[in-house]
């Protein structure tokens, strides 16, 4: 693919320089444009060593609002961020609504640079594109415009550019000793390209395979690309804009259980209890056992996720502190997610939970979660049906994507019957220490109970993988719960530290 | 002064859990207070190795709302974090308002072990303390509460704790080989620890000394000394609120220029110009040399800050654009300062802008700054009397400690005249390009010339400081300052790397 590109096609300068100008009027109006209509967009240059990535930036940008945009020049990870999924450092960079990002290479070091150089197993390389396909569309479903390049030269002009650069004072600096490994080991890099670009060329965010021995030719194919896919983006904006606005769930026809569907909360046994004695004893015995697998947890670098969904006073608040009590404060955190602030939500609603995880060796704990998406999000309708139904896969990718970067990952839906949480309120209500626990929104949400029902049902159908498992549990009885969780914390983590020794 | 603490205090286990049990309720309540009165606190943690931080830490969590409080444990500074002044990485873990963080060790490790393991040069150690103490002073100014704890027990005890830890299976993990240098080392600690609490023992923010050889008695008065802080803070906070609203300037009588003060603007010469051959020489030979500095800049990893501030229509923009033009995009970036996000307004003022500050080998470059504080902020009434005029002495010390951590500091106000800004309004209503640079917000800004020009010579007369001076750039010929902005860049980067040489 890449060997068969036409090298031989240049551009004089007159012609380069009319085009130059016009592309860059439209890609200064564009800019604007995707600032109106709060479109973010990405764009990816990867390539030969000296193949003209950096001066091209320096055009664009030259060009542009400084302040709608930022470039991102990446290098190999640090140990700090190695401690988390490769996607995590990117995530954090990824624009903000209405702003251009330019990556100065990429997401695509992990499948490339990192493999040429042996610092990926062979057999994660699949893991990673999947990875990295699964991300693109989620930002570009999510209405981004991404524009990826791929800048070719020939081995003999990349030889003669790095000797070229290596001799002028000016540019010396900017040539690293990895530049030079790909000459030596040109064709074998050419064949990571390859089967990078073939499995990562995308609908929604397709490689341009760009002919860069002439430096005019290269720029204006480049830009050419960027600016159509900036309009195409918009456009796309504008159609999806047009669409109706979601209904909330709430108002419309009163949901109902779809009986073809398995009804998992039916399925929850509620009634297991536990006596006081016994409770104390059994909470006794698994926070013993808790403390010491944090230590194992501390020791093997191993990074641990539990999340709590479940219905309003099913007693999350109770189970966390159980397991909090017990736990060391310098190696867990608690984030509690409400509304998201502004500048959450000028990214990806994954985003949020992308910057909270826990790094190796460290227990983050969630008191709800992702999973806001496809319940309160989907039934107030602050999510479309298009983005609340997609939201299905793309939780199970990110879930995917943790676990298989190591994560021990336990989802919790606390389970109690509607009469429970009536019993609860009331209590709640009566207690003047407790009254603050309890709001008007509660109340709401209680009434729209079946609504919740439904969705917390497809939720588990749809979310419930082998990877990432649910577990529900009865919470009908407080005792119970809190050791239920904290045996299928210490369970889960057992699991991993096993498989990893 | 540690020496001659009381070690035989303590305290028997009957009058200890009926204390512990009073104070935990009061320190639960007390941080709902603190969330309603959005008012955040610190905690701080030093001492010896094994005084009993770490069960202490976990005592208080058990009481209180995890998602009201973070723990942050501190270890030696990471590579990453050690490109910027030490305090940076500090200021990122700064409570939002409401919340209550506890540091598990401080800023207060550059002037402990960093000395004991000689990772701080002797000299620096007066200027670490400077800066420790603004800190402190800066978020208390700001409301925030800070309680500090010095957990002393005897090298006897210590070494008897840290043997027992040893031989612990759940605690062995947690002893550090730099533990035991505290035994071998005691008395040589103790005196550092005894320099530190003797020059950071503030009134704003004062050390408690804690017996800490009974963990009882240790736990009960470090834990009466957080409530104590935390009800005065929450009782300043009232008094404060009780005060009269800020009077925004604009609205006030109309301001008038001190005859008594320097008029720093009056002074610049705003004939300067250049012609466009000029112009395009100058431009040209200061271009090529700022593109070989930017080389050295990176080489030499000297981190550079240039901040931008000037009348609307003054040409910061432009004169922006002909640096941006040169430099490589991968080792600069520009912020545009305007409104803070919703995460910035929980912070203190200046947190914004320590989140964004360039790393070592890399140029910032600010549209706008922190002088917005006793600029628009002043004028517009965002700030209290007391909060703008106490920022002059926060901005000298914030860039103080830039300067020596290092940073070459360049700080442009670019003057025009009001007949120039006149005339430039004039030109961008009617030039379609311009039009959106040119709002109503321009024009009200315009009537508040006169408030401007006092609050301008003001500021610069009180942060135009030898460390931090102001280059104030004559800017009714756009040509002139534009070369006259780059040629202050070089002269800044010139000086910095020859005193560094």
């Amino acid at each position: 693919m890449l060997s068969t590109l036409d090298r031989t096609l240049t551009l004089d300068k007159a012609h380069y320089q009319h085009q130059m100008e016009d592309l860059m009027q439209q890609l200064r109006q564009l800019q604007h444009q995707c600032w109106k209509a709060q479109l973010p967009c990405i764009v990816v240059l990867e390539g030969w060593a000296a193949s003209g990535k950096g001066a091209l930036v320096k055009k664009v940008v030259q060009y542009m609002d400084p302040r709608g945009f930022q470039v991102h020049p990446v290098w190999p990870a640090t140990p700090e961020e190695r401690a988390y999924p490769f996607l995590w450092r990117f995530w954090h960079k990824l624009p903000p609504k209405g702003t251009i990002a330019i990556f100065y290479h990429s997401w695509y070091t992990r499948v490339l640079e990192d493999r040429l150089f042996k610092r990926i197993p062979g057999e994660d390389v699949p893991t990673a594109l999947r990875d990295i396909n699964a991300l693109e569309r989620q930002l570009t479903d999510d209405g981004m415009a991404i524009a990826k390049f791929w800048l070719h030269i020939s081995r003999k002009e990349l030889k003669k550019r790095l000797k070229g650069y290596s001799k002028d004072e000016l540019l010396a600096w900017r040539v690293r000793p990895e530049d030079w490994q790909q000459v030596k080991h040109y064709n074998k890099y050419l064949d990571l390209a390859e089967e990078m670009i073939l499995h990562t060329s995308t609908g929604n965010a397709p490689w341009t395979l760009v002919e860069a021995d002439c430096k005019r030719w290269a720029r204006v194919k480049v830009l050419s690309a960027v600016v159509a896919s900036l309009r195409e983006a918009l456009d796309r904006r504008q159609v999806l804009q047009a669409a109706p606005p979601p209904t909330p769930a709430a108002s419309a026809p009163s949901p109902r259980l779809d009986p073809m569907e398995p009804n998992w909360l039916a399925q929850v046994d509620l009634t297991p209890a536990l006596t006081r004695e016994d409770y104390k004893a059994q909470l006794k015995l698994a926070q013993t056992e808790l403390r010491r697998v944090q230590q194992q947890v501390h020791q093997q670098k191993l990074p641990v996720l539990m999340l709590f969904e479940g219905w309003d006073a099913a007693g999350k608040g109770g189970a966390i502190k159980r397991l909090t009590d017990i736990l060391d404060p310098r190696s867990y955190r608690v984030h509690a997610f409400a509304a998201p602030s502004d500048e959450e939500k000028a990214q990806h609603y994954l985003w949020r939970f992308w910057r909270r995880l826990p790094a190796a060796g460290n227990i983050g704990i969630f008191d709800r979660s992702w999973y806001g998406r496809v319940m309160v999000e989907r039934i107030e309708g602050f999510a479309t049906e298009m983005e609340w139904r997609r939201a299905y896969r793309e939780i199970n990718e990110f879930e995917a994507q943790l676990v298989t970067a190591g994560y021990v990952l336990v989802k919790f839906w606390l389970h109690i019957s509607p009469e429970e949480q009536l019993r609860r309120f009331e209590e709640r209500r009566q207690d003047p220490f407790k009254q603050h626990k309890l709001t008007q929104e509660d109340w709401r949400n209680r009434d729209k109970w079946t609504a919740y029902e439904v969705a917390v049902n497809q939720m588990i159908q749809r979310t419930h993988t082998p990877l990432a498992p649910w577990t529900l549990v009865p919470a009908d009885d407080k005792y119970y719960a809190r050791v239920k969780v904290l045996q299928s914390v210490i369970q889960a983590i057992h699991t991993a530290l096993k498989s990893k020794a």
